[in-house]
Protein backbone atom coordinates (compact mmCIF):
# COMPACT_ATOMS: atom_id res chain seq x y z
CA UNK A 1 0.00 0.00 0.00
CA UNK A 2 0.98 3.19 -0.89
CA UNK A 3 -0.69 6.98 -0.72
CA UNK A 4 0.67 9.35 -3.33
CA UNK A 5 -0.08 13.17 -2.16
CA UNK A 6 -0.25 14.45 -6.17
CA UNK A 7 -0.60 18.20 -6.84
CA UNK A 8 -2.98 18.69 -10.66
CA UNK A 9 -1.51 22.07 -11.10
CA UNK A 10 -3.70 25.11 -11.46
CA UNK A 11 -6.84 24.18 -13.96
CA UNK A 12 -5.94 23.58 -17.41
CA UNK A 13 -5.64 19.58 -17.47
CA UNK A 14 -2.23 19.86 -19.39
CA UNK A 15 -0.39 21.52 -16.37
CA UNK A 16 -0.25 18.09 -14.58
CA UNK A 17 2.59 16.76 -14.78
CA UNK A 18 4.01 13.16 -16.14
CA UNK A 19 4.62 11.51 -12.90
CA UNK A 20 1.12 12.83 -11.44
CA UNK A 21 -0.37 11.16 -14.84
CA UNK A 22 1.65 8.15 -14.24
CA UNK A 23 0.15 7.81 -10.44
CA UNK A 24 -3.41 8.53 -11.48
CA UNK A 25 -3.59 5.77 -14.37
CA UNK A 26 -2.30 3.56 -11.87
CA UNK A 27 -4.64 4.20 -8.68
CA UNK A 28 -7.51 2.13 -6.85
CA UNK A 29 -8.84 5.08 -5.25
CA UNK A 30 -8.77 8.62 -6.03
CA UNK A 31 -9.44 11.36 -3.19
CA UNK A 32 -9.80 14.63 -4.44
CA UNK A 33 -11.18 18.32 -3.72
CA UNK A 34 -11.93 21.54 -4.84
CA UNK A 35 -10.06 21.48 -8.49
CA UNK A 36 -10.49 23.72 -10.93
CA UNK A 37 -10.97 21.01 -13.37
CA UNK A 38 -12.47 17.33 -13.21
CA UNK A 39 -11.30 16.68 -16.35
CA UNK A 40 -7.68 15.56 -14.52
CA UNK A 41 -9.82 12.58 -13.12
CA UNK A 42 -10.04 10.46 -16.64
CA UNK A 43 -6.66 9.73 -16.24
CA UNK A 44 -7.62 7.53 -13.33
CA UNK A 45 -9.25 4.89 -15.64
CA UNK A 46 -10.02 2.32 -13.00
CA UNK A 47 -9.77 4.52 -9.77
CA UNK A 48 -13.08 4.34 -7.59
CA UNK A 49 -13.12 8.36 -7.05
CA UNK A 50 -14.10 10.10 -3.85
CA UNK A 51 -15.10 13.70 -3.43
CA UNK A 52 -14.10 15.34 0.24
CA UNK A 53 -14.55 18.81 -0.40
CA UNK A 54 -17.96 21.03 -0.41
CA UNK A 55 -21.23 19.92 -1.77
CA UNK A 56 -23.76 22.74 -1.90
CA UNK A 57 -25.42 23.38 1.36
CA UNK A 58 -22.81 21.55 2.93
CA UNK A 59 -19.58 22.15 5.23
CA UNK A 60 -16.28 21.19 3.82
CA UNK A 61 -15.25 17.99 5.61
CA UNK A 62 -13.72 18.22 8.25
CA UNK A 63 -9.33 18.21 8.00
CA UNK A 64 -9.74 15.01 10.51
CA UNK A 65 -12.39 13.09 8.48
CA UNK A 66 -10.39 13.66 5.54
CA UNK A 67 -7.78 11.90 7.34
CA UNK A 68 -9.56 8.85 8.47
CA UNK A 69 -10.91 8.47 4.95
CA UNK A 70 -7.02 8.60 3.70
CA UNK A 71 -6.19 5.98 6.43
CA UNK A 72 -8.99 3.96 5.98
CA UNK A 73 -8.37 3.61 1.62
CA UNK A 74 -4.95 3.29 2.21
CA UNK A 75 -5.19 0.42 4.53
CA UNK A 76 -7.77 -1.72 2.03
CA UNK A 77 -5.81 -0.55 -1.68
CA UNK A 78 -2.66 -0.71 -3.05
CA UNK A 79 -2.34 2.67 -4.63
CA UNK A 80 -3.98 5.78 -3.42
CA UNK A 81 -3.87 8.65 -5.08
CA UNK A 82 -4.94 12.27 -2.74
CA UNK A 83 -5.43 14.47 -5.53
CA UNK A 84 -5.37 18.92 -5.02
CA UNK A 85 -5.35 21.52 -6.88
CA UNK A 86 -2.01 23.61 -7.12
CA UNK A 87 0.94 22.13 -5.00
CA UNK A 88 -0.15 19.75 -2.19
CA UNK A 89 2.53 21.78 -0.37
CA UNK A 90 0.90 25.81 -0.89
CA UNK A 91 -1.84 25.74 1.62
CA UNK A 92 -3.12 22.45 0.64
CA UNK A 93 -2.69 20.99 4.71
CA UNK A 94 -0.56 18.27 2.80
CA UNK A 95 1.62 17.96 5.77
CA UNK A 96 -1.02 16.94 8.29
CA UNK A 97 -2.35 14.48 6.03
CA UNK A 98 1.06 13.06 5.81
CA UNK A 99 1.73 13.05 9.79
CA UNK A 100 -1.33 11.61 9.86
CA UNK A 101 -0.31 9.09 7.23
CA UNK A 102 3.10 8.18 9.36
CA UNK A 103 0.96 8.10 12.67
CA UNK A 104 -0.68 4.51 11.02
CA UNK A 105 2.27 3.41 9.69
CA UNK A 106 1.17 4.16 5.69
CA UNK A 107 3.48 4.35 2.99
CA UNK A 108 3.43 7.62 1.18
CA UNK A 109 4.92 9.29 -1.91
CA UNK A 110 4.71 13.53 -2.75
CA UNK A 111 4.03 14.48 -6.58
CA UNK A 112 4.65 18.23 -6.58
CA UNK A 113 2.39 20.39 -8.80
CA UNK A 114 2.61 23.78 -10.27
CA UNK A 115 1.02 26.27 -7.48
CA UNK A 116 -1.38 28.64 -8.86
CA UNK A 117 0.70 31.23 -7.60
CA UNK A 118 3.20 31.05 -10.21
CA UNK A 119 1.56 28.88 -12.82
CA UNK A 120 -1.36 31.41 -13.66
CA UNK A 121 0.87 34.41 -13.78
CA UNK A 122 3.30 32.99 -16.06
CA UNK A 123 0.66 31.13 -18.43
CA UNK A 124 -0.86 34.51 -19.02
CA UNK A 125 2.67 36.06 -19.36
CA UNK A 126 3.05 38.01 -16.43
CA UNK A 127 6.35 37.51 -14.82
CA UNK A 128 6.25 38.14 -11.33
CA UNK A 129 10.19 38.42 -11.39
CA UNK A 130 12.10 40.60 -13.62
CA UNK A 131 15.45 42.45 -13.83
CA UNK A 132 15.41 45.64 -12.25
CA UNK A 133 11.99 45.33 -10.97
CA UNK A 134 11.46 42.38 -8.75
CA UNK A 135 14.28 39.93 -6.96
CA UNK A 136 11.93 38.39 -4.87
CA UNK A 137 7.88 37.86 -4.17
CA UNK A 138 5.68 36.44 -1.24
CA UNK A 139 3.22 34.09 -1.43
CA UNK A 140 0.41 34.26 1.33
CA UNK A 141 -2.93 33.02 2.12
CA UNK A 142 -5.39 36.07 2.28
CA UNK A 143 -7.89 33.33 3.79
CA UNK A 144 -7.48 34.13 7.59
CA UNK A 145 -10.21 35.86 9.46
CA UNK A 146 -9.39 39.47 9.28
CA UNK A 147 -11.50 39.23 12.96
CA UNK A 148 -8.96 36.81 14.20
CA UNK A 149 -7.02 38.23 17.71
CA UNK A 150 -3.64 36.69 16.76
CA UNK A 151 -3.40 37.38 13.44
CA UNK A 152 -0.29 35.12 11.74
CA UNK A 153 -0.62 37.40 8.46
CA UNK A 154 0.45 41.14 8.92
CA UNK A 155 0.65 42.41 5.76
CA UNK A 156 4.35 43.92 6.47
CA UNK A 157 5.89 41.68 3.76
CA UNK A 158 8.87 43.61 1.73
CA UNK A 159 9.27 41.08 -1.13
CA UNK A 160 8.84 43.28 -4.70
CA UNK A 161 5.87 41.27 -5.63
CA UNK A 162 2.74 39.84 -3.62
CA UNK A 163 0.78 36.67 -4.62
CA UNK A 164 -2.41 36.11 -2.35
CA UNK A 165 -4.19 32.87 -2.84
CA UNK A 166 -7.58 32.07 -1.28
CA UNK A 167 -8.04 36.23 -0.39
CA UNK A 168 -11.33 37.57 -2.34
CA UNK A 169 -13.29 37.02 0.79
CA UNK A 170 -11.12 39.20 2.43
CA UNK A 171 -9.85 41.32 -0.52
CA UNK A 172 -11.35 45.28 0.83
CA UNK A 173 -9.64 43.94 4.64
CA UNK A 174 -6.67 42.97 2.85
CA UNK A 175 -6.12 45.17 0.48
CA UNK A 176 -6.42 47.92 3.22
CA UNK A 177 -4.08 46.54 4.97
CA UNK A 178 -1.52 46.25 2.00
CA UNK A 179 -2.08 49.94 1.64
CA UNK A 180 -0.26 50.37 5.34
CA UNK A 181 2.92 49.24 3.57
CA UNK A 182 2.48 50.27 -0.27
CA UNK A 183 1.47 53.26 -2.25
CA UNK A 184 -2.63 52.88 -2.80
CA UNK A 185 -1.64 53.23 -6.24
CA UNK A 186 0.35 50.19 -7.18
CA UNK A 187 -0.68 48.11 -9.95
CA UNK A 188 -2.41 45.09 -8.84
CA UNK A 189 -3.92 42.01 -11.44
CA UNK A 190 -6.66 39.73 -10.18
CA UNK A 191 -7.17 36.35 -12.66
CA UNK A 192 -10.22 34.88 -12.20
CA UNK A 193 -10.07 30.62 -13.47
CA UNK A 194 -6.45 30.86 -14.21
CA UNK A 195 -5.25 28.97 -16.97
CA UNK A 196 -8.92 27.52 -18.02
CA UNK A 197 -10.90 28.41 -20.76
CA UNK A 198 -13.14 31.17 -18.82
CA UNK A 199 -9.71 32.97 -17.40
CA UNK A 200 -10.86 36.63 -16.61
CA UNK A 201 -8.13 39.64 -16.15
CA UNK A 202 -9.19 42.07 -14.28
CA UNK A 203 -6.30 45.17 -13.72
CA UNK A 204 -6.68 47.96 -11.16
CA UNK A 205 -4.60 49.16 -8.14
CA UNK A 206 -4.76 48.58 -4.42
CA UNK A 207 -7.19 50.97 -3.84
CA UNK A 208 -9.97 50.86 -6.00
CA UNK A 209 -9.55 46.55 -6.54
CA UNK A 210 -11.76 46.18 -3.49
CA UNK A 211 -14.88 47.40 -4.97
CA UNK A 212 -14.82 44.70 -8.66
CA UNK A 213 -17.38 41.99 -8.11
CA UNK A 214 -14.87 39.14 -8.25
CA UNK A 215 -15.67 35.28 -9.01
CA UNK A 216 -13.61 32.55 -7.00
CA UNK A 217 -11.59 30.98 -7.59
CA UNK A 218 -9.30 33.86 -8.17
CA UNK A 219 -5.55 35.19 -7.60
CA UNK A 220 -4.70 38.24 -6.44
CA UNK A 221 -1.43 39.75 -7.55
CA UNK A 222 0.09 43.12 -6.29
CA UNK A 223 3.43 45.02 -7.35
CA UNK A 224 5.62 46.89 -10.70
CA UNK A 225 5.95 43.64 -12.83
CA UNK A 226 2.08 43.99 -13.97
CA UNK A 227 3.54 47.03 -15.81
CA UNK A 228 5.38 44.17 -17.60
CA UNK A 229 2.44 42.23 -17.98
CA UNK A 230 0.70 45.21 -19.61
CA UNK A 231 3.38 45.74 -22.20
CA UNK A 232 3.57 41.89 -23.41
CA UNK A 233 -0.22 42.03 -23.27
CA UNK A 234 -1.35 44.52 -25.22
CA UNK A 235 1.88 43.81 -28.32
CA UNK A 236 0.74 39.61 -27.49
CA UNK A 237 -0.73 38.24 -30.81
CA UNK B 1 5.84 30.18 -36.71
CA UNK B 2 5.89 30.25 -32.84
CA UNK B 3 7.94 30.04 -29.34
CA UNK B 4 6.98 28.22 -27.05
CA UNK B 5 8.99 29.29 -23.48
CA UNK B 6 9.13 25.86 -21.44
CA UNK B 7 9.39 25.67 -17.80
CA UNK B 8 11.30 21.86 -18.23
CA UNK B 9 10.67 21.91 -14.01
CA UNK B 10 13.10 20.99 -10.59
CA UNK B 11 15.27 18.46 -12.26
CA UNK B 12 13.34 14.81 -12.36
CA UNK B 13 12.19 14.54 -15.89
CA UNK B 14 9.16 13.26 -14.81
CA UNK B 15 8.22 16.74 -13.23
CA UNK B 16 7.72 18.08 -16.33
CA UNK B 17 3.83 19.21 -17.58
CA UNK B 18 1.92 17.23 -20.61
CA UNK B 19 2.07 20.49 -22.14
CA UNK B 20 5.63 21.52 -21.81
CA UNK B 21 6.48 17.66 -23.12
CA UNK B 22 3.73 18.52 -26.30
CA UNK B 23 6.20 21.50 -27.36
CA UNK B 24 9.35 19.71 -27.18
CA UNK B 25 7.56 17.09 -29.34
CA UNK B 26 6.69 18.69 -31.98
CA UNK B 27 9.66 21.44 -31.91
CA UNK B 28 12.17 21.92 -35.10
CA UNK B 29 14.53 23.59 -32.47
CA UNK B 30 15.29 23.78 -28.78
CA UNK B 31 17.20 26.64 -27.41
CA UNK B 32 18.18 25.65 -23.92
CA UNK B 33 20.58 26.33 -21.01
CA UNK B 34 21.31 25.31 -17.65
CA UNK B 35 19.05 22.58 -17.21
CA UNK B 36 19.65 19.98 -13.89
CA UNK B 37 18.78 16.47 -16.37
CA UNK B 38 19.13 16.90 -19.99
CA UNK B 39 17.07 13.79 -20.37
CA UNK B 40 13.85 16.35 -21.07
CA UNK B 41 15.49 17.08 -24.16
CA UNK B 42 14.93 13.24 -25.87
CA UNK B 43 11.12 14.67 -25.78
CA UNK B 44 12.03 16.77 -29.05
CA UNK B 45 13.09 13.75 -31.41
CA UNK B 46 13.63 16.26 -34.59
CA UNK B 47 14.22 18.93 -32.84
CA UNK B 48 18.16 20.56 -33.61
CA UNK B 49 19.42 21.56 -30.33
CA UNK B 50 21.10 24.65 -29.40
CA UNK B 51 22.54 25.29 -26.37
CA UNK B 52 23.15 28.91 -24.83
CA UNK B 53 24.64 27.95 -21.46
CA UNK B 54 27.89 28.18 -19.87
CA UNK B 55 30.94 25.70 -20.98
CA UNK B 56 34.17 25.28 -19.04
CA UNK B 57 36.15 28.08 -19.40
CA UNK B 58 33.93 30.31 -20.91
CA UNK B 59 31.43 32.61 -19.87
CA UNK B 60 27.76 32.84 -20.23
CA UNK B 61 26.30 33.81 -23.28
CA UNK B 62 25.04 37.19 -23.05
CA UNK B 63 21.07 37.55 -22.52
CA UNK B 64 21.34 39.83 -25.84
CA UNK B 65 23.20 36.41 -27.26
CA UNK B 66 20.62 34.68 -26.66
CA UNK B 67 17.96 37.07 -27.83
CA UNK B 68 19.55 37.14 -31.04
CA UNK B 69 19.72 33.21 -31.30
CA UNK B 70 15.91 33.17 -30.48
CA UNK B 71 14.97 35.61 -32.73
CA UNK B 72 16.87 34.32 -35.45
CA UNK B 73 15.33 30.58 -34.77
CA UNK B 74 11.86 32.33 -34.37
CA UNK B 75 12.31 33.51 -37.92
CA UNK B 76 13.63 30.12 -39.50
CA UNK B 77 11.47 27.55 -38.33
CA UNK B 78 7.77 26.94 -37.18
CA UNK B 79 7.99 25.60 -33.82
CA UNK B 80 10.89 26.76 -31.37
CA UNK B 81 10.93 25.82 -27.91
CA UNK B 82 12.77 28.06 -25.68
CA UNK B 83 13.18 25.43 -22.46
CA UNK B 84 13.98 26.50 -19.23
CA UNK B 85 14.90 24.86 -15.96
CA UNK B 86 12.03 25.54 -13.59
CA UNK B 87 9.57 28.19 -14.04
CA UNK B 88 10.25 30.40 -17.16
CA UNK B 89 9.44 33.78 -14.41
CA UNK B 90 10.86 32.46 -11.65
CA UNK B 91 14.43 34.24 -11.85
CA UNK B 92 14.27 32.90 -15.41
CA UNK B 93 14.87 36.23 -17.03
CA UNK B 94 11.74 35.20 -19.42
CA UNK B 95 9.93 38.61 -19.30
CA UNK B 96 13.30 39.95 -21.06
CA UNK B 97 12.72 37.20 -23.39
CA UNK B 98 9.41 37.86 -24.55
CA UNK B 99 9.64 41.70 -24.86
CA UNK B 100 12.51 41.39 -27.71
CA UNK B 101 10.12 38.68 -29.41
CA UNK B 102 7.49 41.45 -28.94
CA UNK B 103 10.10 43.47 -30.59
CA UNK B 104 10.61 41.43 -33.56
CA UNK B 105 6.88 40.52 -34.22
CA UNK B 106 7.53 37.08 -33.48
CA UNK B 107 4.41 35.10 -31.29
CA UNK B 108 4.96 33.17 -28.29
CA UNK B 109 3.33 31.35 -25.88
CA UNK B 110 4.24 30.30 -21.97
CA UNK B 111 4.18 26.85 -20.50
CA UNK B 112 4.67 26.62 -16.74
CA UNK B 113 7.13 24.62 -15.16
CA UNK B 114 7.46 23.89 -11.53
CA UNK B 115 10.11 25.76 -9.89
CA UNK B 116 12.47 24.67 -8.04
CA UNK B 117 11.87 26.63 -5.08
CA UNK B 118 8.17 24.53 -4.22
CA UNK B 119 8.99 21.73 -5.96
CA UNK B 120 12.38 20.62 -4.47
CA UNK B 121 11.07 20.92 -0.94
CA UNK B 122 7.46 18.86 -1.66
CA UNK B 123 9.03 16.39 -3.24
CA UNK B 124 11.05 15.75 -0.12
CA UNK B 125 8.52 16.31 2.13
CA UNK B 126 8.97 19.72 3.92
CA UNK B 127 5.65 21.34 3.94
CA UNK B 128 6.83 25.27 2.71
CA UNK B 129 3.32 26.32 4.54
CA UNK B 130 1.95 24.10 7.84
CA UNK B 131 -1.16 25.39 9.66
CA UNK B 132 -0.18 27.55 12.80
CA UNK B 133 3.69 27.61 11.82
CA UNK B 134 4.11 29.31 8.38
CA UNK B 135 1.15 30.84 6.51
CA UNK B 136 3.48 32.71 4.22
CA UNK B 137 7.15 32.12 2.28
CA UNK B 138 8.74 34.11 0.24
CA UNK B 139 10.98 33.26 -2.92
CA UNK B 140 14.30 35.31 -3.19
CA UNK B 141 17.31 35.02 -5.67
CA UNK B 142 20.48 35.28 -3.70
CA UNK B 143 22.70 36.07 -6.80
CA UNK B 144 22.97 39.28 -6.16
CA UNK B 145 26.64 40.12 -5.41
CA UNK B 146 26.91 41.32 -1.81
CA UNK B 147 29.30 44.14 -2.77
CA UNK B 148 27.01 46.22 -5.00
CA UNK B 149 26.20 49.11 -4.20
CA UNK B 150 22.73 49.77 -4.67
CA UNK B 151 21.17 46.66 -3.42
CA UNK B 152 17.50 45.62 -4.02
CA UNK B 153 17.64 42.71 -1.95
CA UNK B 154 17.49 43.40 1.28
CA UNK B 155 16.83 40.30 3.84
CA UNK B 156 14.47 41.62 5.97
CA UNK B 157 11.54 39.30 4.78
CA UNK B 158 8.81 38.83 7.04
CA UNK B 159 7.57 35.61 5.35
CA UNK B 160 7.26 32.86 7.70
CA UNK B 161 9.90 30.79 5.01
CA UNK B 162 12.26 31.90 3.47
CA UNK B 163 13.56 30.12 -0.53
CA UNK B 164 16.80 30.89 -1.39
CA UNK B 165 17.96 30.32 -5.42
CA UNK B 166 20.80 30.56 -6.86
CA UNK B 167 22.24 32.01 -3.36
CA UNK B 168 25.05 28.84 -2.59
CA UNK B 169 28.21 31.64 -3.72
CA UNK B 170 27.03 34.18 -1.44
CA UNK B 171 25.86 31.63 1.52
CA UNK B 172 28.13 33.12 4.12
CA UNK B 173 26.93 37.41 3.29
CA UNK B 174 23.32 36.32 2.98
CA UNK B 175 22.58 33.64 5.86
CA UNK B 176 24.61 36.88 7.80
CA UNK B 177 22.33 39.41 6.40
CA UNK B 178 19.40 36.95 7.47
CA UNK B 179 20.69 36.63 11.15
CA UNK B 180 19.79 40.61 11.51
CA UNK B 181 16.19 39.66 11.24
CA UNK B 182 16.23 35.71 12.94
CA UNK B 183 17.39 34.16 15.14
CA UNK B 184 20.80 32.21 14.41
CA UNK B 185 19.21 28.74 15.88
CA UNK B 186 16.47 29.39 12.82
CA UNK B 187 16.56 25.84 10.96
CA UNK B 188 18.18 25.74 7.29
CA UNK B 189 17.39 23.71 4.89
CA UNK B 190 20.28 23.02 2.00
CA UNK B 191 18.95 20.61 -1.14
CA UNK B 192 21.70 19.92 -3.48
CA UNK B 193 20.73 18.17 -7.16
CA UNK B 194 17.09 18.33 -5.84
CA UNK B 195 14.40 15.59 -7.14
CA UNK B 196 17.46 13.33 -8.94
CA UNK B 197 19.40 10.91 -7.79
CA UNK B 198 21.84 12.45 -6.49
CA UNK B 199 19.99 14.58 -3.92
CA UNK B 200 21.84 15.48 -1.26
CA UNK B 201 20.06 17.20 2.39
CA UNK B 202 21.91 18.91 4.70
CA UNK B 203 20.44 20.35 7.71
CA UNK B 204 21.84 23.01 10.12
CA UNK B 205 20.86 26.42 11.73
CA UNK B 206 21.38 30.13 10.17
CA UNK B 207 24.48 30.56 12.32
CA UNK B 208 26.39 27.35 10.84
CA UNK B 209 25.40 26.71 7.67
CA UNK B 210 27.56 29.12 6.03
CA UNK B 211 30.55 26.93 7.10
CA UNK B 212 29.10 23.72 5.24
CA UNK B 213 31.01 22.60 1.69
CA UNK B 214 27.51 22.54 -0.71
CA UNK B 215 27.72 21.82 -4.44
CA UNK B 216 25.41 23.15 -6.59
CA UNK B 217 22.89 23.21 -8.08
CA UNK B 218 21.27 23.68 -4.56
CA UNK B 219 18.59 25.96 -2.84
CA UNK B 220 17.95 27.13 0.84
CA UNK B 221 15.09 26.98 2.91
CA UNK B 222 14.86 28.80 6.21
CA UNK B 223 12.50 28.93 9.02
CA UNK B 224 10.62 26.83 11.42
CA UNK B 225 8.81 24.47 8.74
CA UNK B 226 12.10 22.36 8.99
CA UNK B 227 11.57 20.74 12.13
CA UNK B 228 7.94 19.43 10.75
CA UNK B 229 10.41 18.11 8.05
CA UNK B 230 12.58 16.35 9.85
CA UNK B 231 9.05 14.78 12.00
CA UNK B 232 8.27 13.27 8.46
CA UNK B 233 11.82 12.71 7.49
CA UNK B 234 12.90 10.42 10.69
CA UNK B 235 9.29 8.42 10.10
CA UNK B 236 9.20 7.74 6.48
CA UNK B 237 9.55 4.39 4.43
Amino acid sequence: MRVYLVGAGPGDPELITLKGINALKKADVIIYDNLANEEILNHGINAKKIYVGKKAGEHYKKQEEINEILIKEGKDNENIVRLKGGDPFVFGRGGEEILSLIENNIPFEIIPGISSAIGIPTRLGLPITHRGISTSFTIITGHEDPKKKHKQVKWDYTADTLIILMGIGNIKENTKEIMKYRREDTPVCVIENGTLKNEKIILKTLKDIGDEKINTPAILIVGEVIDIYKKIKSNSK
